[in-house]
């Protein structure tokens, strides 16, 4: 099983690209995308788009993750993130995927064990499951590893339980 | 010149439709996308983005305007509403058209001729300004229609700068 996991934004929107079999997994690809702020909102909102739309058709994941979020603060923040999330889970839907959603806690607590892990802890656990030399780099691409693996831990669970 | 306003959101999401020609306004059509919450937001943001374009496709404006959004509040709302929002940016973006913001102030200032206007008066200049019966509900369609008549004032205006 093939999975993308994104880490929504407008300025820069993290991925990542798993596979996941026999309880192993490998690392495809992974990265940011990125728009400069000096871009109008709709070249940046299609850039997304389109970054999106060609991760889909090169690497044709069978399922599409992004984690929840969650604001206290800073609406204008929120609505920006908003516009970018919008345009990726679009961009996923229109392709015909399954798009996932994981909670904070739940990305937390598969990927790190322990739902009130640091974020740190999470991001040496993605390095550690994934076989990686190092942390990937910006925090938005570790996190959109991260639900990525959440998304396969939570499928392989579903598996097992389906076989009880 | 023929204008799509948009009051984005992702529960309802109004429109308006004018055409602007020698000073004169005429309504084109009206009305609102209202996405069901019990859909899944994939669904949802889908809805919204075939909903636009099919108005784009229908009506070929020349252009699309929407308001610029400021919460003071409410981080959970701001994100929701940012997702529809870059939704029917994209929609408009995506078929080449030139996107136009303008702040709640400008509205107000373009459409009731005063920047603190109170809603019921933009909404009652709408009325006027478009020769329409009754006040467009819901409120997201009046807000719709009176972005659509900042855009054409703002570009009468600025036609008319350049012939000075």
């Amino acid at each position: 099983m093939v999975i993308l996991g994104i880490d929504p934004g407008i300025a820069i929107v993290g991925y990542g690209i798993i596979r996941y079999r026999g309880n192993r997994f490998t690392v495809i690809d992974y990265g940011a995308v990125t728009t400069p702020s000096a871009l109008s909102l709709p070249v940046r909102l299609n850039i997304i788009y389109d970054s999106i739309e060609k991760l889909i058709d090169q690497y044709r994941p069978d399922a599409v993750t992004v984690e929840e979020l969650f604001f206290n603060k800073n609406a204008k923040t929120a609505l920006a993130v908003g516009q970018g999330r919008g345009v990726a889970i679009l961009a996923a839907a229109r392709k015909g995927l399954n798009i996932y959603e994981y909670t904070p806690l739940q990305v937390k607590q598969s990927v790190a064990g322990y739902g009130r892990a640091e974020k740190i802890q999470v991001q040496q656990m993605v390095k550690v499951i994934l076989g990686l030399n190092a942390i990937p780099k910006p925090d938005d691409v570790a996190d959109a590893l991260a639900v990525a693996i959440c998304h396969a831990h939570s499928v392989n669970m579903n598996e097992r339980l389906r076989y009880l």
